[in-house]
């Protein structure tokens, strides 16, 4: 398959507020009308099209419900949402790719926007789709496949839209190994003692990550002195054990007479205003914070730099939280929830009126009339500045952070990998960071949604992503961990992380030992080699890492009903076991396959036929699955961390074929990674 | 299998603060320590049993999790607790009973108190249970069996504790129709437009219930003059139409001087107090409302006998709500709330005083502090009347409640079968009643969480049971209501409700036709016969009607693992589709069957064997299993109605073998219903 970038057409509705960022590649605008749909308006846009029986609608990257987006309402709005369920329109990013794939067409359209868009899949009427937009000003791209298969249309359509929207970032190796992490890790103490108790148990480990409780204050770009006071040494001590340590960055900056970055933003003009011209201010955790203005070039190479304060101790990875940006509440916010309070004060209280007596507290966070009384300056297309609010941007507000950061750290350390992955996104981020899938939930069915959401999310170019194993909010239990991990060997992202005052769920933190996550932790560690492989080739051939059954086998029926199994690269199929209590699960193979089963540290092979199996999983074991006509390399010993993978235990799993396999050796992302290919056992 | 209840004994722990009226049988104390576990106090008591790998924990009722309740700290508090998710610990039923299955032991536990209990089955430590109460004088039953069969055992012990606790109640045949409800139909035009509706496209129905919206200002035993100007007029029209009107009654009592309710229970001394003896008052819909002492015999003859203000006007079915009691807000908790709010107000806030803000209003609603300031009257073993605090015997209000509608209804309409169902209940209300599962949400994984309440709640007894199809909360979809209304085709209990504010999600009020409600809704119909007859045989036998596919073949290892498949009765086995946009779904099972295929009001039949396969199921195709062996009647012509089911057309499924069915001829709960069998084709 060759990708066809001429089968890009775009479609021009008013003029943008702004360039999202997201397109690298010059699409010359389509003159007429869009080639199908009904444009209901054209200012704000408002699309519809028809959806017929049995077609399948992907994409829209991180979002609730399946992997065929049809049947609910998504709102595009990067929304602090933390444990969402499967009725909330929105979560952290905002991700406006979607492919509509039935048997009559396939057919990619992108709606560029930094705006509110509305995404009714089917929901209203389940044979339409209407796309609202809430501004004037958006690009719509279509995007088709002279490709006649279905297979190659899906795939090369894919390829066409990552293509345009630029390759995905791409961290280091390190970035692969395991990471722990938890909010309430507030002492050199705690760390250590992580690194302890997962070194003595030969567990591996490559990372912990630093949630807010390292800072001073909670203020960017401090280190507790009292808590760290050897911030440099202990970098510096636990990199000879392998560890990096990855501190959290916030998005607001602690509003603060004295505080050295809130000065110099200040002084330097680098925040967003009221409209009156002072510095719009929001609670955040250090109390009223400044808000970068990230849409203006000289305020993120500002606020990149400001990473170096970190970097000089030793860190080299980081990930940016809070930046849709989330705002607990404005002085403005408080004081309407005040009168609002006052209100009922006295008053014989009717159903109606204790109802909204009760939602006042729930209304002050993230409130529409903060975002439109912050200001954000941005130059047009012509050049000239003006003054916008900042809930017409919003969507890529995160994003732009994410920019500022990475390309900061490029700045900082030139020609090296760093790591970084943020919580709000838009397209266009994915070629600076990251994205964890934001603060989701100890509930079982949180690990299917990280199934589902990893296909749209590659899909829309966030390839190096993952969910908090474990889940972050409430308390997990051992056993979904366990199974959570079972999932997470197979992802780029791979980080345990859960929340203050939930029950701890390191992979040591429970009764019953440890052996049984030994087994599963060092199936990652022996598929390194592999995942980051088939990750690079991702990124640089624009493919998807994890796609649904049905993108591989477009025309088999049942694949196109399986959304609990997932091929990774391409030789894997997945099926995890994500239901509490169950020893094993029903999977269905589209192909006669190798199934591998990991336990104990050690994989066994056996042939298994096309069609529905029971798999006996117990939870120390792994099974997954090759395809026919391909091979997995695997590592015949287990390193505790990434730099002690010994690429010479490889040994070969699956047909007798060659693999190709990138090697990581520290090139720059200029350098093409592909050049860096070892034809295995060729 | 005979029942063999000399298998129970019990043990005391203290005095219990009042009969909880759960158990109908005399059994005498056991001497000694429990056979198995560890008391680690008795006084509140808390026992301990260890768990073996793969032992099982079925159980505990109304609850969120699985089939398999390992893994989880479940807490019986009866909590008005809507749209509830996986991690919601308390729903609104408290259901003491249990049962540990491996291969050692089977054995039953039930936990007889009307305070709290926790039960850690296997959380905090993977292989141990720990039941935790709150207050003094628990009466702890233990049933083993001497069954030899895990399967006998299993079976055995449900039948021993089901005869413990007492026949559950049998609705009339018509509760078995569909019956659609909704928070919002206000008028009688509104209930005469569902009727026709229905009616105008063939979609059967049997009832429509009335929400809190057709009183007159949410006052309990009240029709609005205004919005239903004649009230028995309409129940006898729609009557001839073969519909039943079934009112909801609310716990909470109008505390207004005036409302004849109000002044009779006040006059009557039959409402609960404060500490200093004056009516205690909460917000609920009427806003200030008493409740009704349902510990004493008199204030629930008194409550009883006021159903027959709508009896009289031609009601003969009613829904218990509000009963946990849920209780909006006290006068004490408004002032607590706005001493608090006052606290904050001027300061500047920090992030732990905001959040401290924030969750004011959420605090307000069922406080233990007002739980314990609400006083119930009971007698106790000897006799003497005490003061009791509402929140030492909480979980069975509820159930008192159902027992005074229940016993009231008897002695309006003697010898007369009445359907009533409730929100709240206690093991000892299925007697009287039946429950909904409580305000769910329109998910699709409340569709799972259906499936595995049934068996769990069928083994304590409560067998008139069944969710709210399409979900209470939060807005449906047409997928979902077709997919939950395959689901409830098999469940007593069919309802499809919806609250205020959310989509109209009546089967006539998507687009796309209403073709394929009436094909699924036609083998309800057609099926009714089965239902009601496998129902009354697992109401007299004390099995239940709903088991998971492991109660049945306890040798065969998969069938363990499976939570989404359920044998219903003693011939079928169902396999719901529970996934959004899954054209069908992968089965396994046990032994070879008879595959029914249900579309365009039809049945097809095919043989397939034991094991795993995809099985392709449309929107309006509903699919099931007939054991080898057996037969299921089924009627050859849909109708539209219980009272026009045409018994002479029934045919048969299944094998060429006799099925015995119960028919329902009006004959009163005293008079049992198992002489009523007729042998058809034997």
């Amino acid at each position: 398959m060759n990708i066809i970038p001429h089968m890009i057409k775009r479609y021009e509705f008013g003029q943008p507020v702004v360039d999202t960022g997201a397109v690298v590649m010059d699409v010359a605008p389509s003159i007429g009308e869009m080639p199908f749909g009904v444009v209901e308006s054209r200012s704000p846009l408002k699309f519809k099209c028809g959806l017929s029986r049995g077609e399948m609608v992907f994409g829209l990257g991180e979002n609730v419900r399946g992997i065929n987006k049809r049947g609910f309402r998504y709102v595009s709005w990067c929304s602090d949402h933390a444990c969402a369920g499967e009725n909330d329109s929105s979560l952290y990013g905002a991700h406006n790719f979607l492919i509509i794939s039935g048997s009559a067409r396939t057919v990619g359209l992108f709606f560029d926007t930094p705006s509110r868009v509305e995404f009714d899949v089917g929901w209203t009427r389940g044979d339409e789709l209407v796309v609202s937009c809430d501004e004037d000003g958006i690009d719509v791209y279509v995007i088709t496949s002279e490709e006649k298969r279905k297979e190659c249309a899906l795939k090369d359509i894919v390829r066409q839209f990552r293509r345009m929207v630029g390759r995905s970032y791409i961290p280091p190796l390190w970035a692969f190994g395991f990471q722990q992490s938890r909010w309430g890790y507030k002492t050199e103490a705690d760390v250590r003692a992580v690194v302890e108790n997962y070194r003595s148990r030969s567990l591996p480990l490559d990372s912990v990550c630093l949630d807010i409780d390292y800072m001073e204050g909670f203020r960017d770009f401090t280190v507790s002195k009292e808590r760290f006071p050897e911030f440099a040494a202990l970098n510096k001590s636990l990199a000879e054990e392998g560890i990096h340590l990855v501190p959290i960055i916030d998005a607001g900056v602690k509003a603060e007479d004295g505080f050295g970055i809130y000065d110099e933003g200040r002084a330097g003009g680098f925040f967003c205003t009221t409209p009156g011209g002072d510095v719009f201010k929001a609670g955040v955790w250090p109390g009223l914070s400044a808000f970068t203005d990230f849409m203006r070039e000289d305020a993120r190479a500002w606020f990149g730099s400001k990473y170096k304060a970190l970097v000089d101790c030793g860190v080299e990875g980081f990930w940016n939280d809070m930046n849709e940006p989330s705002l607990f509440y404005t002085d403005d916010g408080l004081k309407a929830a005040f009168r609002k309070i006052d209100d009922f004060r006295g008053r014989e209280l009717d159903i109606d009126s204790f109802f909204d007596f009760t939602s006042v507290g729930g209304s002050m966070s993230c409130r529409l009339e903060d975002y439109r009384n912050m200001i954000h300056e941005v130059v047009g297309p012509d050049g000239s500045k003006k003054s916008v609010p900042h809930a017409r941007i919003h969507n890529i507000y995160g994003a732009m952070m994410t920019r500022a950061s990475g390309e900061g750290l490029s700045a900082i350390l030139p020609g090296k990998r760093t790591l970084l992955y943020s919580r709000s996104s838009c397209i266009g981020a994915h070629r600076y960071g990251g994205i964890w899938m934001g603060d989701n939930c100890s509930k079982w069915g949180d690990i299917e949604l990280e199934m589902r959401m990893l296909p749209s999310l590659n899909m829309c170019g966030f390839m190096y992503t993952g969910a908090d194993i474990g889940g972050f909010g409430d308390s997990s239990s051992r056993d979904l961990v366990l199974r959570w991990l079972a999932l997470g060997v197979f992802v780029p992202l791979m980080r345990n992380h859960s929340a203050w005052n939930t029950r701890m769920q390191e992979c040591y933190a429970f009764d019953g030992g440890t052996e049984d996550f030994r087994s599963v932790l060092s199936l990652r560690y022996a598929l390194i080699p592999y995942i980051y492989s088939e990750f690079v080739k991702a990124c640089d051939s624009g493919d998807m890492m994890f796609r649904p059954l049905c993108f591989d086998y477009p025309e088999d029926e049942i694949a196109r009903s399986i959304e609990d199994e997932l091929i990774v690269g391409n030789e894997v199929l997945i099926a995890p076991v994500c239901r509490q209590n169950a020893g094993g699960r029903l999977v269905y193979l589209p192909e006669d396959m190798t199934q591998v089963v990991w336990k104990d540290c050690r994989a066994s092979e056996s042939h298994v036929g096309k069609g529905v199996h029971y798999i006996d999983v117990p939870e120390d074991t792994v099974v997954f699955f090759i395809k026919r006509g391909k091979s997995v390399p695997i590592c015949g010993t287990i390193a505790q961390s990434t730099d002690k993978i010994d690429y010479g235990s490889l040994v070969r799993l699956g047909d007798d074929v060659p693999y190709s396999l990138y090697r990581d050796d520290g090139f720059t992302t200029d350098i093409d990674v592909a050049a860096n290919t070892v034809e295995l056992w060729a």
